[in-house]
């Protein structure tokens, strides 16, 4: 399933089919979600559309996968989820049966892809369309470019990016504080079960 | 214990004790430490030098909190770990008996606290000196100083960053998933002794 519908990833990253510019509607919507409040310095309407000029506008159909976890080979983008949503899994440790965990379900105004754009490790989660989604990708060399370029824009970007990680690894924190506790409550569990048994 | 030693993470990054470049051996350790591989623009180690002179040399004793999980007025500094170790641990989920999830060891070069540093939010784990630590400490205000004054070598700090949080990242979500199977497992151990009970 993963395996048939993963080329559209690497189609819609590499043909990028048309400037996020073109369709105003997505533009506007561009620019409303890459605002981030954040402590350092905020990011003006102007440096958001100097970003915009450097994405493109790729579309997913329903149950597309967008990233696929492990892949090393179609690292070189990001995409700001600009329209529906994206289921985001991993899977779990080797055993079986194999499984995922759902992580999250992730909707307009999330980066998808950053990590991997800034190390080239391999894509760490699978992304999922839940319903069609449209998203604005960035690819590494346009990325490069603007920090060359435009350092400041580039600044505003990252804090962005960098904030928005933030945001998933408090998240990631939270979830990882429940799954201990019910770890530690199961383990309760078939201790008692086994006093009683005994 | 938390609350008796709290007030040295708070002293140590209001207080600002010596400028970093005045201790040679740190000076260099920072040089070393502060560079990050990664995929759009490496640092120079002129730009690092540039970052260091906004930073200031703290040291913690073994068991000091440098971060407080919660913690809402210490935000505004972030540290760059240069000597020994430091354990990050989170609380559990409301429970009883509470407890914490040891989420990491670590140690000289990784980034601590840069998350609430850039969105103000409290600080999500808490962090503890295993033995006597030292480390760089960045404040808020110099990093905006940063940010508007040399965009291109904050650039290169929020590459640096945003990579480090996105390995911290990928870690939590290996770590996710093998609860995840630890929970899956001993969900199945409880059914069979429930059936074998009946």
């Amino acid at each position: 399933m993963a395996n048939e519908i993963r080329p559209q990833a690497a189609r819609a990253s590499q043909a990028s089919p048309r400037p996020l510019d073109d369709v105003p509607e997505m533009a506007e919507a561009a620019l409303t979600l890459m605002h981030t409040p954040n402590s350092v310095q905020e990011m003006s309407a102007d440096d958001i559309k100097r970003v915009m000029r450097w994405m493109r506008l790729v579309t997913y159909p329903a149950g597309a996968t967008l990233l696929l976890e492990g892949d090393q080979e179609h690292t070189q983008f990001m995409l700001l989820l600009l329209e529906g949503e994206v289921s985001v899994d991993v899977s779990m440790a080797t055993g079986m049966p194999p499984g995922t965990v759902p992580l999250s379900v992730v909707g307009p105004g999330q980066f998808l892809g950053d990590l991997s754009l800034l190390d080239g490790a391999p894509r760490s989660a699978t992304c999922t369309a839940v319903g069609q989604v449209r998203a604005a990708a960035l690819s590494l060399q346009a990325f490069k470019l603007l920090v060359q370029q435009e350092p400041t824009v580039a600044c505003g970007l990252l804090l962005g990016i960098a904030q928005r990680t933030g945001e998933r690894l408090r998240a990631l924190s939270e979830q990882l504080g429940m799954y201990a506790r019910v770890v530690s409550d199961q383990h309760a569990t078939i201790e008692g079960l086994r006093a009683g048994s005994r």
